[in-house]
């Protein structure tokens, strides 16, 4: 018989069917035995006679029965009459029970076990809204007029910043894995002018903190023709009203506001020497732009050049400061993007004024003598983005086989 | 002025507009100048007085004038009146040109400077039909019931075949690139039953071929709850119907014809002994496929277990042959697939039989012990399938930044 998913059962009510998934839990009252099957739709209840020998949980199997209506059963109906397959596995009792609405054990047991935890309706739910925030993010730029691309990921020059960067040998030469898309991708901008790409990015970090992981998925946009960063932040704007609908109730605004760094830092009660936010000014800004403009999403602009890389496009009238926009949400930065210099002097400027050496990033800033427009763009960390809107306390709840620094497996 | 794009001149006849491009090309005649405007969207064609001054190919420009009818042009109208605003770049003669039909440098020179090579509209094109395909891999999926995931490309050993895998230092670990994310979408199996992923992956195969690249873009699918292999290739003839009416005209049949590995032999015309296809039998069966089917597809089946690899499901009624498949298109190898072995029991067996060590792959065949469905999946090498539709010579000229045993940069 044709399998049918869990979701199908309600219109098959007095109707013989086969269903088939995993053993999402067993129950073993006086009277009766009830056995939950999970599949990819959701959960089915089986009716058994009471001391019905049960497989345990994370078995695959599959059950054949009658369709019957139960109120109190979930959704409405369970399966009677019911003949169990066993298909494979869970010989075993698992190492944790994972039909309980939390997962009980630490952090770590859960990422050793995560080909158990990720089965977790709360794990699986995480990893659903990745999907889906992917594919709104693509599906509102393909609609902007953007290209997806796909960038090396294998580079021979660890160009923006050496110290957290993996090393690599590539038939006997030293490489790298690129940290970020963003050379590539500006790259691209004279080939399609609009370009975003989908995937890994890789960081040495030795952080060993909740919101970074040593591989992680970056949702990277790039944008050619533009009259500063405020047209990236518009394009932002555009992609996030995209997303939020996807996966939460969350509203984005129709313009999402926008302080300056200065005012950022009056805002936070900061020294107004500062360079850079720190975390709990991130968080004061965050509720205030919830409490003034009822937005919980806030722009943070015009950073200083100090705090930015020698890519960046300082801010023509104030060249302290740049082109460069956070996004903050719920008082997290979760979005970094800017305007970037489009000209070959100026990238040979800002390298000198900076003191920072030209040879490693030569060939890209020779790329530039071929003729870039103005541009910019963003880069959304995945995982950060699913851990602020599911609420998540640790990123590694949200990425299926996190790495760390401390964590190579499974 | 906002800025249009060249494909909107026609609605604008009559009217002063502002586009920006790159200057794809410049021809003085006696009478008259044309400069050759290039867009996202295409070209325009601006008229300057004879002698005008030009600014070399490859310069970013913005130019203001009328939009004027003129049946001879490219698109029926033209920019008359202009203005030109250079924004950026190419003060210099580019190295090659890139407006002629074909590009004229060696590939090796193409290649050094990818950066104006992509700019080519046939290289341009290719990367394009690149993310039309990986779109309508994914959309097909979507429709199906799979869920897009990411798994990590860092991992702890070489699984699949540790001559071909690039070395890592991971925080002072050992550690590899993924050569495919074979185990991690199978494990993910668990969690959604239907999945697909794309990314890169990373060969460190010292081939220097023409159809070979050390990383490119897979496009990996899983699945559970199936009877064998059939219903995987049931789903690749979805995928590649969704995909090829995006990128070509090439027709995919309702059921794409397939052979068992000792027919294709036969066909071929190859000693019934051999192991495996070589490109010239795979080249004949293609031959024969568009002859006696009128397919330009055709699988083969049942390939002998001593050449895939362990994983794979032996056919239950001949164990020395697969449950695996390849899908031939014209007569080249495109996707790889088959059923995989779902049971501890027998990958511990399948292992012992091949006197292949347990050791390295112990931590994901444990992972059986928990409960997976028959499940299997394939693989779609992004660039071949793209080289094969485009008739590219060779692989690297669908990659935007290729990588091979001989190139890291640019």
């Amino acid at each position: 018989m044709q399998r049918i998913l869990s979701s199908e059962l309600a219109v098959h009510v007095g109707e013989p069917v086969t269903i088939a998934g995993w053993v999402h839990r067993r129950r073993e009252l006086k009277s009766v035995s009830f056995l939950i099957l999970r599949d990819r739709a959701g959960l089915a209840q089986v009716v058994l006679p009471p001391g019905a020998q049960m497989p345990p949980e994370e078995t695959v199997i599959e059950v054949t029965g009658e369709v019957t209506a139960n109120e109190v059963a979930p959704g409405g109906v369970e399966l009677i009459s019911a003949q169990i397959t066993v298909l494979s596995g869970a010989e075993h009792e698992t190492p944790f029970e994972i039909f309980r609405p939390t997962l009980s054990p630490a952090l770590p047991t859960q990422l050793d076990h995560a080909v158990l935890s990720l089965r977790h309706p709360s794990r699986r739910e995480a990893l659903r809204l990745s999907a889906k925030a992917t594919g709104a993010f693509r599906a509102t730029l393909d609609s902007l007029g953007f290209t997806e691309i796909h960038t090396p990921k294998i580079v021979g020059s660890a160009t923006e910043s050496g110290s957290t960067v993996f090393g690599l040998n590539y038939f006997g030469t030293p490489a790298f894995l690129a940290q970020s898309p963003q050379f590539y991708k500006e790259l691209m901008v004279g080939v399609f002018e609009r370009v975003y790409e989908v995937g890994p990015v890789f960081r040495a970090e030795p952080h060993d903190t909740t919101r970074h992981l040593a591989e992680y998925t970056s949702l990277d946009a790039e944008m050619g023709f533009i009259a500063d960063h405020r047209d990236v932040m518009k394009v932002l704007r555009e992609v996030m009203a995209g997303i939020m609908p996807a996966i939460s109730e969350i509203e984005v605004p129709e313009e999402i506001p926008a302080v300056d760094f200065a005012q950022a830092l009056k805002i936070a009660g900061a020294n107004p020497e500062e360079p850079d936010l720190a975390p709990a000014d991130e968080r004061a800004i965050g509720e205030w732009a919830l409490r003034e403009h009822g937005s919980e999403f806030i722009f943070v602009t015009g950073y200083p050049m100090s705090k930015r890389p020698f890519y960046t496009h300082p801010d023509p009238a104030q060249p302290k400061y740049s082109n460069g926009f956070d996004l903050l949400f719920r008082g997290l930065e979760l979005v970094t993007g800017g305007q970037r210099l489009h000209r070959y002097e100026d990238y040979v400027a800002a390298l000198e004024q900076r003191g920072e050496p030209i040879e490693p990033v030569r060939s890209y800033i020779e790329s530039y003598k071929l003729g870039f427009p103005p541009h910019g763009g963003f880069a959304i960390g995945l995982e950060r983005l699913i851990a602020r809107v599911t609420g998540a306390a640790n990123i590694r709840e949200v990425r299926a086989f996190p790495r760390d620094i401390n964590r190579l497996a499974p």
